[in-house]
This record gives structure tokens, sequence and C-alpha cells, in this order.
């Protein structure tokens, strides 16, 4: 029987660091990842534009037949979670929730940070969700708009993305946070730099890696998983509205994968 | 709106090491318990008549309108957790996926042992589970007979305890194992003890701690999880086959609850 794959969406190169996680966990499940780079960022844009978009990469998937759909991408997930789930009838799960459920589990003090794009934090889903579950948690949030083009220019460990981060996290610094959701699956690239700035007695949450947890136990809980026994191998399959030179360039080195193979397409 | 209850079940007590986590990580939830303790343990009885069992204390829930069933008791999910989710409309799931799940997360050796009762460790389903996901995997099972009936006399730190310990993992101690799957939800009780003994390099896997991640997930993904804005109450009922005096002292001392009752209930 031929494997099915799990599909991961993003505005842009941030879903890898999403698909890392579940190379790691989930060995034998083929991936599909389409990375919307021509139109990224999504935070700025409107949310409606947002959600058209994460429909049209979902359908793009959906072509493809693969068994359940990660957005892996907060402001997608804000803008359009709730319409795909409830209209698709494989499995679908985004970042907000994961992330939300690990910083609830991970604080002691009960102050919370998120930082994510705009579009995410003029959501607020991180704190509804948040606050929907332990109504002691102080959540603050705060937009980072000049993290993604970092990311996404491949300049993520440069001195200028030091610099950027720093002046960008300083109203977050005397807050008495003692977690902070990186609520964006662009910035756990940024992670050795928010890491340093925030100082270590902060705890990151990476959602997306907290994201890939719950895709399993989606998976076992409709028993979608791949089975070792199934000999075939897993396919790795990437597409790009964007550069395929630029996003090969990031994913190699992120994903760490010899020959991967970057397949450019056109959405909308 | 009425707050419908989470449902767990085990043969005694052990189910709350999976409700004190539940009450950690699930505060406004409802939590309704049932411990077979009169007929305890389950893990020499034969694999039909601890599914009958399972099914009694199912049904005892199912009449009191629960929203999810959790088998807090790996002997029950080995013997009874494929026909109880196939015939229940409401989410059911049990221990052993989540634990294998962790311990796959947590090894760097591939080398996982698993303890447990004799019904689980004959059922070979920990091993069965772990090597579908990981054929890398090495799996060590062992049953531990003795360790259930320690923590239902409530001899669970006493002395025989340690020497009880000592002994019948003795054969795992040269087997290398990096991570040790406390196969038995009555085990965490004895964690301390087990650690002890299998020295500071083996990682311990509490399978009904892993469990209530995934309750979350489970509930936040079938829309059922309880909104802290409704401010009612959350209930704590716990119900017993066998001596309510002995479920409490246990029960009070592991939860820590101050006005804790337990109903004694007839079963079969």
């Amino acid at each position: 029987m031929k494997k099915q794959a799990i599909g991961f969406i993003d505005s842009g190169v941030g879903g890898l660091t999403v698909v890392k996680e579940a190379m790691r966990q989930l060995p034998n499940e083929s991936i599909y990842y389409v990375g919307d780079t021509a139109r990224c960022p999504y935070g700025p844009r409107p949310e409606d534009q947002v959600r058209k978009f994460t429909w049209e990469m979902t359908h793009f998937l959906l072509d493809k037949d693969i068994k359940m759909l990660v957005i892996a991408c907060n402001t997608a997930t804000a803008a359009a979670l709730k319409d795909i789930k409830k209209k698709l009838a494989i499995p679908v799960i985004g970042v907000i929730l994961p992330g939300s459920r690990a910083a609830i589990k991970a604080t002691h003090t009960n102050r919370i940070g998120v930082i994510g794009t705009a579009g995410t934090v003029k959501s607020n889903q991180y704190k509804k969700m948040i606050r929907s579950k332990d109504t002691k948690a102080l959540v603050t949030s705060l937009a980072c708009p000049k993290f993604v083009p970092l990311v996404e220019s491949n300049e993520y460990s440069s001195a200028i993305a030091k610099k950027v981060v720093a002046e960008t996290l300083r109203p977050l610094k005397n807050e008495g946070l003692d977690t902070l959701i990186l609520g964006c699956t662009h910035y756990p690239l940024l992670r050795p730099i928010i890491q340093n700035t925030m100082g270590d007695s902060v705890t990151l949450i990476d959602s997306g890696a907290e994201t890939v947890s719950e895709v399993s136990t989606i998976l076992d809980y409709f028993n979608l998983a791949v089975d070792s026994q199934n000999k075939e191998k897993a396919e790795r399959n990437f597409y790009t509205t964007g550069s395929t030179q630029m996003f090969h360039a990031i994913a190699s080195e992120w994903l760490q994968l010899e020959d991967l193979t970057v397949e450019h397409i056109t959405l909308g």
C-alpha cells in the first residue's frame, strides 16, 4: 500500500522547524511541504487574504491525497484553522493550541510571553487560548515584524539578526516572564539569539515542536500512523511559490537533508 | 451548562497517579474515577475477564454521562482498549500508546525497558507499539507482580517495598537501558525507590502522566475541553468496589485533597 503523506503548510520556510521535529519523532511518515515564499510574510496581511492563501496551499496538498494537514504557521492558524478543520474530512491541526498547552505546563510563575507576527498578535488567540485554560495566567504579547524577513533572507545567524532581536525584545525584558512562546514557526531558527537576549531563566516554547507530538497523538487516535513494517521509504517533497534556490539553501542546512529537491509551484 | 466529567478507570488506586497529573494540567475539568479494588490486581487474571471487568467500570461511568474515557490501567488497556474504543461514541484512550511514544522521544541509546503486571507484559503491547514506530529500538520487558499489592496495601514507601523493588528489578540492571517505562499506573507511587534502584542515568517514563497530555489534545481536538469562563466548580468523584477507608487513605495523601469523599459501589 502506498504511504499517504502528512501535509505541512506555511507562509515560507518557517514550517521547516516543524518538519525537522516531525522527521525526528515520526521517521516513517512521508511529508509534503508547501512554503508560500512568494507571498511571505503573511503577518501584515488582512485576515481574509491569509485565509484565502491558506486554502490555496490546502487544496494543492489535498490533490496529492494527504492523510492529515498541519497548518505549520501561526498567522495562518489564527486566520484559517477553524474554517479548514470544519470543512475537511481529514484531521487538521494548527500550532497555537499545542504552544499554549506547553506554556501552561512549563510556567511556574504564570507569567507567559508570546512573540509572533502582527497578524498572530492582533488575533489575540494565544492569550484567549491560555486564559480559557488557566485564568491565573498573565499573558504579554509582542509583535516582531522584522523576524520573518531575517529568516527568509537566510540572515538568521547574522550580526544584524542579533541587533534586531535585542532591540525588538527589549519591552519584554522587565515583564518577569518565565516562559516565552515562539509564536511563529520561523522563530526557532533565531532561537539561540532569542535565548541569549531573554536569558537562561526564560523557557522558550517552540510551538512547532509541540505540534508534532500532537500530530503523533492524532495519527494514532485515528489509526493513521505508518507502521514501520511498511518498508516503502518515507517521501519528503518540498514545494515553494518562491525561489527554489533560496528555499533549498535554508532547508538543506536546517534539515540536514542531502538529497533534498524543491519544486516550484504557482498558487492562486 | 453542567460540566461533563472525564472518566478514569483502574483496577485499584493506580490510576490516581493519572488523576493527579490531570488535576494539575486540566484544573477546570471534572473527574470521575472508578477503582475496582475488590478485584485488584488485574495483572494475573485471564484477558477476557479483565475485558469484562473493564466494561463494567465503563458502563458505570457511561451512566454518569462522561464525555471521555481514560483507561488508566495498563492491564485493562492491553485487554480492552481496542474493543471499547470501537464501540463507544465518546473518545477513549489508554495508557500504552502515550507511554510508548514518550519512551521513543526520550531514549538516546534505543534500549528501552518496560515493567508492568504479568498481563501487560504477556500482551507484549508496549514492545509491539514501540517497534511499530521505531525498528531500531530494543525493548526488554519484565513483569513485577509484587508491586501492585505493595501499593494497594499502602506499603509503597516501606522498607519491604525497597527490598522487593531491588530484588525484582535486578534482571534489568545489566541491560544497558537508558529509559524505563513504568508500564503500570500503580508504579509511580514507587517511583523514588525504582529510580534509586535503577540509578539516575535511567529516565523513568510515567505512562499515566504522558496520557494526560494526550487527553488534553483529544479534548481540544473534539472541542470538549471546559472553558475557564465556566464558573461551575470542577467535581472530583471517587468510587471504589473495595474498602473506602483504604482508598481514602491513599487517595488523600497522593492527591493532597482535603475534602475527598469516596463512595462504595458494586460492579458485576
